[in-house]
């Protein structure tokens, strides 16, 4: 069977999945989520030693210890993936919502529902909780879930689809995994129109591009975050230096971390040194022009750029920015209404750190990613952000005059 | 200049169109579109000219009578077209709305706003209506848009294109014509990342297909209308040849026109002769079996299949439809419910004509297209669907803990 064939015999039977999925009420479907948890903790032992197993192949190949290290199950990590899904399991469910209906005087009523997609593929790295966190998302908003994980995170991924399978039954088609390892498969995914609706890569940038680049069917991007907070004149400084410390020391390695300080020109001869003062207590290098204005550091680092006033903020961001979350702090409301309608970003913010972009921290209960794209869904993706909708319209007979 | 350099070139001005209709408020926009609408009845004259000169070139080079006459700008669809700019021009403004409010325990006041992509392409074919309607639609949301037409239109898509540029001043940008007719042109339309958001095809499958092929921006897809109608045992008989008739014959050539008629097998005997009576009289040529079960006749032409119960037609409709629109005529309330929720569609119904899937009949007050995508928009796409979100998040120092 050729790898064109085996994508297509997963996506037919994906679909036939999700048709059945479509069928089940929320209690049915919390069951299952509630099933996946206890599976994976009775089958923990099979699991470890298969993750030891992964990470001892990347230890004999040298991998980066930062990605064996990523690689690792440990005993917290283990609880943490089966506690989310229990807290999946127990967060409301959007499919068959409700979001407006219409009487019309035509005769119909007409009601608009949240929906499931039918078929998501997942393509991620070397993480072996995202197989879990997503199917776990996927299984709660209806959606069958084909997932394909790296190379380095193969026999852990196994353990936990067999594990998976397993606990779901006759349901098994609903979270498949791609075994083949060639690259080519995830081509194939996103080319399997008709039987895949949306692709969502979990994964740096060029796995993204890649993906981008062979599909046919819709990719939802969480493409890096360059985010920035711009000072103000006339901005409560310590305010000002207490959020860029939260948004760049906190955790430096997140997406909606500080990679780029904008200072307005008028108070930057007083701020900037605070925050030289700052920087060398908490070890944070900073970059007076001597880096790309787009920069990406994801550590103790960030640009530094004084500007004119608030318009050239607003044009430096909507220029560098990677349009994920950027904030302005201010005592002018003026200024700050202009920042927050022109700043052509996902996430735009007055007086509070850019950290807070995050499913949580939005009250949406739990996230499959941030996204870049306008498309669909643009921030924080929950389970909300999993669905489509549908027209449900009814009459009595009615027909169009 | 080649075109690479052209589209981007354009894309880079579109850009900052957008950014300047971020600033205009409702009226602002609502003025340049009547500005417009009036700018066009005083240059009618001029686009007239051009218009006769491309019907005549249409006719010298022996174009199909229907093409033609597609490309033919008459008083009535002139007036119809001035009409429609004014009445966008009376909607409401989706820009600014807001989704939802949340004050978090953290101490940030979330909003999710409504915005503009910022610019969208449409590639359309030979109707020149085309142009004005999907120029005011975007401008109407603050998108800036650039339009690519067919070449057998292309002297009135640009006289059409000086004229709206014209009355639109300082903002000409923001409606921009791509006048190379090079079929590269699209493609590169399609991948300018970082300068068109979103392209929406206007016109047929071979486009749409070679638009999603070199795609890397988002491609809002509107595919065919296979559109079933299921009657029911047990269903008003009367009932259902009444919406039959409407949703074949008022408008065949529309895409939520009938195209496959299932009826259930217990009342076939009884039914199918009444069907046959009704074809006879109405012209309707009927097909049982001799065409492909999926095929879009958009004539007096149609499919009938005989099935065995609802779930025979829930399974034959998710096989055949292009999920545009499917109804079940019944009587039965536990097999509408069954239809509604299992049929995978963008517009379901129960007893009641498919014909009614219309941005207008369901209350959107205009429509760009109806699609066929799962994401972002499904159904038809009226202003509200031509906008994305953004989080506005305030807080007073707010830092995550």
């Amino acid at each position: 069977m050729d790898l064109h064939e085996t994508i297509t015999g997963m996506g037919v039977k994906a679909r036939a999945a999700a048709s059945a999925l479509r069928r089940l009420d929320t209690a049915a479907k919390n069951a299952a989520l509630l099933d996946i948890a206890a599976a994976l903790e009775a089958g923990a032992d099979a699991i470890y030693a298969a993750n030891a197993e992964d990470v001892a192949a990347a230890e004999a190949a040298n991998l980066a210890p930062a990605m064996v290290d990523r690689l690792r199950l440990t005993g917290a990590r283990f609880a943490e993936m089966t506690a989310g899904v229990r807290h999946v399991a127990s967060l409301p469910d959007p499919v068959g919502e409700t979001i407006w209906t219409r009487e019309m005087p035509s005769g119909i009523s007409i009601r608009k529902v949240r929906e499931p997609f039918g078929v998501v593929a997942v393509v991620f790295e070397s993480r072996p909780n995202v197989f879990v966190d997503t199917a776990a998302l996927c299984l709660k908003t209806s959606n069958a879930i084909i997932l394909r994980g790296g190379k380095e995170a193969r026999r852990t991924n196994m353990a936990l689809a067999a594990t998976v399978a397993k606990a779901l039954g006759s349901l098994a088609d609903a979270v498949q995994f791609v075994e083949v390892q060639d690259h080519e498969a995830v081509a194939e995914l996103v080319r399997a129109v008709g039987l895949v609706d949306v692709a969502i890569p979990r994964g740096g940038e060029r796995l993204i591009r890649a993906m981008c680049e062979a599909a046919l069917i819709p990719v939802l991007k969480h493409y890096k975050g360059v985010c920035h907070i711009f000072v103000d004149d006339g901005a409560d400084e310590d305010m000002a230096l207490a959020i860029i410390d939260n948004a760049k020391v906190q955790r430096p390695s997140a997406c909606n971390a500080l990679e780029s300080l904008l200072v307005a020109r008028p108070i930057a001869e007083r701020f900037i040194p605070r925050v030289r003062e700052w920087a060398r207590e908490k070890g944070v290098r900073l970059h007076f022009g001597d880096a790309p204005l787009d920069s990406e550091f994801l550590a103790l680092e960030m640009n530094v750029t004084t500007l004119e006033d608030c318009r050239a903020a607003i044009e430096h961001i909507n220029k560098y920015s990677s349009h994920h979350s950027d904030a302005i702090i201010t005592a002018n409301a003026a200024h700050a209404a202009e920042f927050l309608r022109d700043v052509d970003s996902a996430c735009v913010y007055h007086n509070a750190s850019t950290r807070f972009t995050d499913g949580g921290q939005f009250g949406m209960g739990a996230e499959i990613g941030i996204s870049t794209d306008k498309l669909h869904a643009r921030g924080p993706m929950g389970l909300e952000e999993l669905t489509t909708y549908k027209y449900v319209v009814a009459g009595e007979g009615a027909i169009r005059r």
